[in-house]
């Protein structure tokens, strides 16, 4: 019996999460949850899960929660909350849904008292990974990818000797613009971005979709996670998102994971690591699919991925720098304060303005986190 | 330094096997040979190579050779040839590159010794499936596919449990004659069979490749291989040959092996399993292939892979008896003594005689494969 804290239950990752707690009872215990400001399903998610903890975002929102919850269930809230569902249970396993930089301080507490991380939040690989991945290896800490494509390479790296790998390829969907020029971007609505061909995923994400910062994000990860250089990782535009990434060794072999998209399998995945199981996903049938295209990736068409690597390649604060802009920019074009190109317009003018500096600890983070957020908000 | 004892040199499989050494001199030595009738390239490879010990056809061919052989290089000849080449050296792995059902006697006495094996010859576990894993297992010794397939299998399922394999996928190029219907196949010439599209390989596996039956020996080879019963074993038609196999887990992920056509990668793999080194061959880029297409096996349109099912299931002497007369259809094909589609109405009707009896040991096996020659040479 697995015992799992889930930080972000009620988003897209914490509802599958669930969705596989509840077909594997006899596997896997939820211990542990935290909601952002979705009290409703946080109080049914507790009613049925019965977690001894539950944190939610603000007093206010635990207030609401607390006559609703079952008896067996302490309420607490805030950051302090999240960090006390995240690593002061006896949860063995964490699994980090939660979207945004709050993912960060959590998931190091919870990798200070050895717990498994299930690795969804991408922000804590991009903005801390050197940190992150020094303190688990300290620690003897497995961190488990969630995310399609890092859980794909994972797999395709099982057995293998990671001197013997040339390079890593992440496949791109191209998001929901992906058949617009650029001149096509110019005035696209909301509704039209958030309308991903592949994936059902929440709404910052479909939009980091479209951007491709969502694929930067993930390169960036990828260097944390596996241990390699920029120049050894490959983004490949691949429609069908039916090869969810693939490694390609000394011998020119490549592995590739392939699977119907549903994030279920990569979440079980690391559940279930190194073994694994039934899940009530759809099989894949490549006759039924009959065709899978690949093109090479467009750095033109798609500025804000080239602008990942160079940050990245830029090192210490500038992934951290790059994604807080980002977080800000999509807040502000979901709110129709700026057009969907803005989005990278501001990352730019955000990043240009950077002088990348040594990332010491969370502070130094945090001040360039709040740097970011406060230029990406005017510009 | 891997010593090696490559049977078979002179073939498609052991030319190449050979540029791998060539490749790699630091870490291969060939200690030994064994060739059929090409006595020309034999002593070529053998002043080159200098192997220990060399095997030719028949005592004549040995004669023809001896004069222009290096000093050191002892030859012998024939069937008792073969297994002295095969079991009696200090070669830590012999590549079975040999075709046809004398490749078996000679892997087994190499198992007998101890040593590794490089699978290359198919009618080995086709024929003799149970008793060579039985005999491998009770001596310890690690059957490496060679098969482009077998291989791709064999490296999907590295750091997996066998409990998690759903199935595995063979997938099949459709050989030469793939876009034909059965009626266009009426009449088509041996130089239009030998035309594969993808692989350059021997004639004999070639025409097996267009008749389907080299898919089937490949199914029955996986049977045995990774232990799986003919239910959890698929095929696919996939044009391009870039995903040369995959196996699917209980989880519905799918993980697969790519690259170029090119054999030199699963040779290599099965000399430097579990490890891997770099080769000559082109890589893979998937942009440029730009699309993989897929579907599903028409078992009307190849009714001997059917049959390798049939046979399969039937078990005991039936998958030597498909073999053998396969072996006789083939060359009487190629000697334009019946037409392409007689192949399969050959194997059909000496399948159809057979009465499946078990199979104890190589004599019994070698009283059905007579049998089996016999009628096919005369349907």
């Amino acid at each position: 019996m697995k015992k799992i804290a889930l930080l972000g239950s009620t988003g897209s990752i914490g509802t599958q999460t669930l969705d596989i707690v509840r077909h594997h009872p006899e596997q896997f215990r939820v211990t542990a949850l935290s909601a952002g400001g979705n009290v409703d399903l946080a109080v049914k998610q507790a009613k049925e899960f019965k977690p001894g903890i539950i944190s939610l975002a603000s007093k206010e929102l635990a207030d609401e929660a607390r006559p609703h919850l079952p008896s067996g269930t302490k309420v607490v809230y805030g950051d302090e909350g999240l960090i006390e569902v995240a690593a002061a249970t006896d949860a063995d396993t964490v699994v980090t849904a939660i979207v945004g930089s709050r993912g960060l301080p959590a998931t190091l507490a919870a990798i200070e008292e050895g717990k498994t991380i299930g690795l969804a939040n991408k922000e804590t690989l991009v903005t801390a990974g050197h940190l992150v991945m020094q303190r688990a290896k300290q620690r003897g800490v497995a961190i488990l990818p969630i995310d399609s494509e890092h859980s794909a390479l994972f797999q395709c790296l099982n057995g293998e000797r990671r001197a013997d790998v040339l390079g890593i390829t992440l496949t791109a969907s191209g998001g929901s613009f992906r058949d617009r020029t650029r001149a096509e971007l110019e005035g696209v609505t909301v509704a039209e971005a958030l309308n991903h061909p592949n994936w059902s995923m929440g709404a910052k994400i479909t939009i980091d979709s479209a951007t491709m910062v969502n694929k930067g994000l993930e390169v960036i990860e990828a260097r944390w996670l596996f241990d390699l250089e920029y120049d050894r990782i490959n983004v490949l535009i691949h429609p069908e998102s039916i090869i969810h990434s693939f490694v390609e060794f000394v011998d020119h072999s490549i592995i590739a994971q392939l699977g119907m998209p549903d994030m279920r399998v990569p979440i079980q995945y690391a559940l279930t690591y190194p073994g694994r199981m039934t899940t009530p996903t759809e099989r894949l049938n490549l006759a039924d699919v009959a065709k899978l295209q690949f093109r090479a990736m467009d750095y033109e068409r798609y500025p804000c991925l080239r602008l990942a690597f160079d940050c990245g390649r830029m090192g210490h604060s500038a992934p951290a720098v790059y994604n807080a802009a980002n977080e800000i920019a999509v807040a502000r074009f979901l709110r129709g304060e700026i057009s969907f190109l803005d989005i990278e317009r501001v990352l730019e003018t955000v990043v240009e303005r950077h002088d990348a500096r040594e990332i010491f600890d969370l502070e130094s983070i945090a001040e360039v986190d709040q740097w970011a957020r406060e230029l990406a908000a005017t510009v």
